[in-house]
């Protein structure tokens, strides 16, 4: 809404699914709906089935009242039809990784019809997702060919006050370099200060890793910070981002960890995530970021061990719930 | 000594130097001498100069006293005859960087006349052993091509109750992938295990990282875990060790710091180093691994802007000398 819009804007509307129908995800949506019931400035679209709900709301346990849900006003169910009947639980298949897709693919459909602004979905499973055919090496792939995205996208991770983008991500520790460009990292940092931005950080201080150990020491080992990187984040400034680097990743993330920067830009997968998962992934989110909508996701898996036994933390599903409708109202997510 | 040894082995001599003399080396050294002083089971060999002891002394304030640790009787100061007038302080220069080297050369001419039996050396300065002329990647490279080894050998690095060894180390993210053979991860595991039972821990748990995100995803992205790896790891085991992995670095680091193993073998530099900064270097120890003699440094710098301060922490420097005596006595640091 500009301040000059004759109208209060619609209110931001988030689609949720519940990923893999046998891992944790049924009965996390199913706690998350029981907090968030009532909440009437902020609408909610779950696309699902009776019988899966059913169960979610089982396993989910004393917590969980799907009466109170549909009566609260907020809440809109969507069923999709799709056949629950004999759905594995607490395994990987074809059928849960199906049924992933499927509803995912249901939320997307929403949003292209203006339906709904953003999308939450719980943990997918990686086996299931292969035993239903999917072939990209990761669900950010999956979304950016279905949604036909041709700018920049990289999965974001955020903690509690830091965040991260990869200038690559699912591919080879050989591979990695070659695909290290200045125009890739101005990509992947301009994406990451518009999620940031989006969240609600006003003036995104941004940090961005070497690639070599030490930083290549000046070219000792490695050029790629010296040809690619610093060009990268030279270009960054001058589109008026706050970022600076390149940085050795090694220390870099002990002073992003000790609240120096709000967002880290990685060069590589494990750059980032054995820093973030050091940190504490608790509460963490997924971001597939550069989609042009909103996808959150929490940073853990099915959990098929604890399926039901309502220990599962619902905070990680709570905190991309509250980042998929706070990114939602950002006119720009892309770099 | 073994069991039918007719008379006491001598004890292990451990020879001390000072680093670079510009930073905080010469009053770690002080304060370190201070505390074991009289400890007459434990000699030290101290190489230094008057000039520069003086300078520690006075650097390290009152809690150092020269005059009893010269009447203490365990330490013995050999005085190198250098030229100490004037040398930088709290600076990179060619003259630290050329004393620290010729230090090590007194060190190791010692321990090639059977004088010494470890050798622990306070922080070196890169820039000032450049501008001095050493022309390898790194200090180990160094010792190795002085003390002409040729078997194995790897930057080890320790901190309270977890230890890693390093495949490649010093080398570009693009060179590291070749250079993981299955032999030379068999050695690099067969070294770390050799310091860990040498440091004192009798049946060590190790795990061997993956390269690749994800280990790789069966060969999805990068082969390196099946075609070397995986290979290293089961010559490991046919040697006796109890080598398990290749795992995912990122969340094989949650377990090692969670106490599940006593040695984590990486596959490149920043892996190990990302997640043993993030654990915490506070007293943090490198080892210079495969040299046939102990030689261990704190895992800190020259810290020239606490020079003189009072403030350096001796932490690192103890635990650098308790390894090498406990090292010293071991016969076998080789892979």
């Amino acid at each position: 809404m500009t301040p000059s819009s004759p109208l209060p804007a619609a209110p931001s509307r988030v689609a949720m699914t519940t990923g893999d129908p046998a891992g944790i995800g049924p009965e996390l949506i199913a706690r998350l709906l029981t907090e968030i019931a009532g909440d009437t400035d902020h609408p909610v679209v779950v696309f699902s089935t009776e019988a899966e709900l059913e169960r979610g709301f089982a396993q989910a346990g004393t917590g969980a009242d799907r009466d109170a849900v549909d009566r609260a006003g907020n809440i809109e169910f969507v069923d999709t039809g799709l056949d629950f009947d004999g759905m594995p639980v607490a395994e990987a298949s074809e059928r849960g990784g199906r049924w992933a897709l499927d509803h995912l693919e249901f939320a997307l459909a929403a949003y292209e019809r203006g339906e709904v602004d953003a999308v939450v979905f719980a943990p997918l499973n990686k086996s299931s997702l292969h035993h239903a055919g999917m072939h990209e090496n990761d669900e950010l792939r999956w979304f950016e060919k279905r949604l036909g995205v041709t700018g920049v996208v990289s999965e974001l991770n955020a903690i509690s006050g830091l965040w991260t983008s990869r200038v690559t991500s699912h591919v080879s520790h050989r591979d990695a370099p070659a695909l290290i460009t200045a125009d890739k990292v101005l990509g992947v940092t301009r994406l990451l200060n518009a999620y940031l931005v989006g969240s609600g950080v006003a003036a995104p201080r941004i940090a961005v890793c070497a690639l070599n150990p030490h930083g290549g020491e000046s070219g000792k080992f490695g050029r790629e910070e010296i040809d690619e990187i610093a060009p990268g984040v030279a270009l960054a400034r001058e589109a008026g981002i706050d970022a600076v680097g390149p940085f050795p990743a090694d220390t870099l993330f002990l002073r992003a960890r000790d609240g120096d920067f709000d967002g880290v830009v990685t060069m590589y997968h494990d750059q980032g995530q054995i820093a973030m998962k050091m940190i504490g992934f608790d509460g963490g989110v997924t971001v597939e970021g550069g989609l042009g909508i909103a996808v959150c996701t929490p940073a853990h898996g099915t959990a098929f061990d604890r399926v039901g036994a309502g220990t599962a933390s619902v905070a990680s599903t709570r905190n991309a719930y509250l980042l998929a409708r706070s990114l939602a109202s950002t006119s720009n997510l892309t770099a």
